[in-house]
């Protein structure tokens, strides 16, 4: 199911409105940092400590720029490898060059498979920083944003759209010095901040992921956000925010393929022709050519 | 008119329409390079050429990331100014955050306007080496790449790209040193390069644009290549790709519009509700919202 939904065609359109109604119960926990933040390592102690509780997970590793395709484990996850035999835990690399949505279409429609098949805890862990990992990390029930001791230069480029995302922050390699300073310049941030929502505050875990060590606190922190934002009702306010755009994203994306088709075939080629010679402005033929679009 | 285009509505359309049928004699010549590559005073020589020639000029100063609109003068242009109040030259910076086509779509109307009203020769100087500068400055006649002694370093990023689009390349601020080792880099990387027009080999001009040395021999080359572009059809053929490229964009950006036309309104709010309710999917309302655009 989720290559059909890396490839993006029409059975995955198939596979989404099979998945739609029957999904709803899954939770999403998103998880991101600059790259080297340990974020494989700390999600594999969660993953170990999930299955201590004897939950069901699925992790989707989300790397725009991989190469890897058809559901390869990324070669440096090797912490992650530990679960591979594990029929509990689900874990897989999402590349999604196939897809003309995008990360922004697909990370959606995999959690909704996901969901739909009963993976009622899904990790959603991206590898960078960048614009795209950044909303993708957004995107979730519960966004988890790792550093480190001594962030600050690593991830000076994107750290407003971290902030803006986080709702949980996490110290990760906190047996390196440098903690109380980091704590106190994110304590600083969030003081300075608008917070979107009032009344959360993200809190601040320090986590050692080799170890595992305050692994239990990160869970104890997303079960009280998940608590949180389903009590005052944030969790329903995001999920039908971002279902909103996504759906604007679809018909965004439709009208794009829509564009491409209209600008081939033989009424296109005499129109440009047209152009060309003169004979007709661009503007016109773009009506004309956009004549049954409404456009 | 310029004004118009930079706000990109319905007047601009009209000046589109009514500027097409009668441009076409116009000539644009393109000059892109480095932040300090010495663009504007280069500019600033030619122009002093071309009136020695008595010939009537425009120039576009095109800066994407400029706050300036209204056809301000880039502050720092203070060489143009030179000929602020010469009839014969015309001096126009392009602020186009208006304009929902971007630079892409008002530079070609802002050059067919200019055109249009009797602009033969048309200086199109795009301020760095940014993908969208390149892009801008690769839609001229005649592009124009100006680099300085000892240019690697500054323009690494973009190396590629202005190897792909020069027609002529421009070593400015000759007399410092470093003049004989660019030209060869340049040699070197031109007999390397798979040159997009197998018979036009980009010349390599030495300029010193505060005293307009080589501004002569600079001229005289785009000369020589605006008589080869004519003679061997690539003019032609230039045009005719710019002009499918500038339809296709228009389509694009019409369809775009009609997206968030669509995502707007009482049937959409009605159809996200019942998708963020469950009662329908997100596929099954794009398709429903786009019924009639057949998308």
């Amino acid at each position: 199911m989720l290559s059909m939904i890396e490839r993006g065609d029409d059975d995955a359109r198939e596979i989404g409105r099979m998945a739609y109604p029957r999904s709803g119960r899954g939770y999403t926990v998103g998880l991101t940092g600059a790259p080297g933040a340990g974020k494989s390592t700390l999600t594999s102690a969660a993953i170990a400590h999930l299955r201590s509780l004897e939950l069901e997970i699925a992790v989707l590793a989300i790397d725009p720029s991989s190469p890897f395709t058809g559901g390869a484990i990324l070669g440096d996850r090797v912490r992650m490898q530990d679960h591979a035999t594990d029929p509990g835990v689900f874990i897989r690399s999402m590349a999604t060059r196939g897809h003309l949505g995008g990360l922004s279409l697909a990370t959606p429609e995999a959690v909704r498979a996901l969901d739909a098949i009963g993976r009622h805890w899904i990790l959603v862990e991206t590898v960078g920083v960048g614009q795209v990992e950044v909303e993708v990390a957004g995107k979730a029930d519960t966004t988890v944003v790792v550093v480190n001791p001594g962030w600050g230069d690593s991830v000076q480029a994107n750290k407003a759209g971290l902030m803006e995302i986080a709702d949980i922050f996490v110290i990760n390699k906190a047996d390196r010095k440098g903690v109380d300073e980091t704590r106190r310049d994110l304590t600083q941030m969030l003081d300075l901040s608008d917070l979107p929502h009032e009344s959360w505050r993200p809190p601040i875990i320090a986590t050692v992921g080799s170890t595992g060590e305050g692994v239990t606190d990160l869970w104890d922190a997303v079960l009280e956000h998940r608590a949180y934002a389903e009590e005052w009702g944030l969790l329903a306010e995001r999920r039908e925010f971002r279902l909103r755009e996504e759906l604007r994203e679809i018909v965004a994306q439709r009208l794009g393929r829509r564009a491409r088709q209209i600008c081939t075939g033989e009424r296109w080629d005499a129109l440009t022709d047209e152009v060309v010679a003169h004979s007709t402005d661009p503007w016109s033929a773009a009506d004309e050519m956009l004549a049954g679009v409404d456009a």
